[in-house]
């Protein structure tokens, strides 16, 4: 899983590929481009995430949605797809496979009769726990790679990328 | 395509349930993980990337073959796949497409007899021309919300992350 385990496995033969691969990529410049680093990171800490949730049979979406329905008991649908730019076909998706995994319940919404409140259930309440202390050492992963100050530069930096878009709600 | 743009055709009405949402996501504390936020930043950039390509009927991808055919012509397929981190069966799908639309050519490996040398036609050179115009705004957008000394060291951070995968080449 870590990036060291990784090195100490190579062959000098697959090493001296991935040297020339270096040396390629740097010649093309890309690696000075904001856009192209950014998808390599998202790849590289996207596939740390999911391997980490896959015990659990749930991806890092799953754990968003649980984590807005426990700031947010009986939140809408749409509350959440707006919270977390989900297209609402995919939420649909999403919700009806947590509800028949027993992990959240559409309840009558109490002030709008064409929506439900969404809240989880006590399975839901446990899954979430230990999905927290998975995504807390999934963090701390992150995290040890930069000072405090680093991280918050780097917190800031990607916030006003994601801005870009103006549907975003970060 | 601008943030700037988004906001002004944004309703009264759509613009509470953004402030909504965006309290709601405040309330998870998911705005403060690496992660997170780097998926939504990867995304914005991404999809003014794929926008502003579009019109010339490429992705971002077909950028970089292009650009590493043009630092090393005469390049091999396993080289192009190492320095991109992009999978055999997906790079083939890919270098036929060009060859058949005419912008590179598969010719002998003057070493290589297993191997094809790749190279840019005329038509792959006057293509990668305006997709270099084209990038280049597009990293001019980025570039304008980050000072050089953030823009440097948000390179630095995204380069770390990236690097948690053993087998990248940044």
């Amino acid at each position: 899983m870590s990036a060291a385990a990784g090195t100490k496995q190579r062959s000098p033969r697959a090493k001296n590929a991935k040297d020339r691969a270096r040396v390629l990529l740097a010649q093309t410049g890309l690696p000075q481009n904001i856009g192209f680093v950014l998808r390599f990171a998202q790849a590289a800490v996207w596939s740390d995430l999911v391997k980490a949730l896959q015990p659990f049979n749930v991806r890092p979406v799953h754990y968003s949605v649980l984590l807005i329905l426990t700031a947010a008991p009986g939140a809408r649908q749409q509350e959440i797809g707006e919270a977390l730019s989900i297209q609402r076909p995919n939420l649909v998706a999403l919700i009806d496979e947590l509800e028949e995994r027993g992990i959240l319940l559409r309840q009558p919404h109490p002030e709008d009769r064409r929506s439900h409140a969404l809240c989880l259930t006590d399975e839901g309440v446990a899954l979430l726990a230990k999905l927290k202390r998975v995504q807390q050492a999934h963090e701390r992963r992150l995290n040890a790679l930069f000072s405090g100050e680093e991280r918050r530069a780097l917190l800031d930096g990607l916030a006003r990328l994601a801005r870009l878009t103006p549907d975003t709600a970060i």
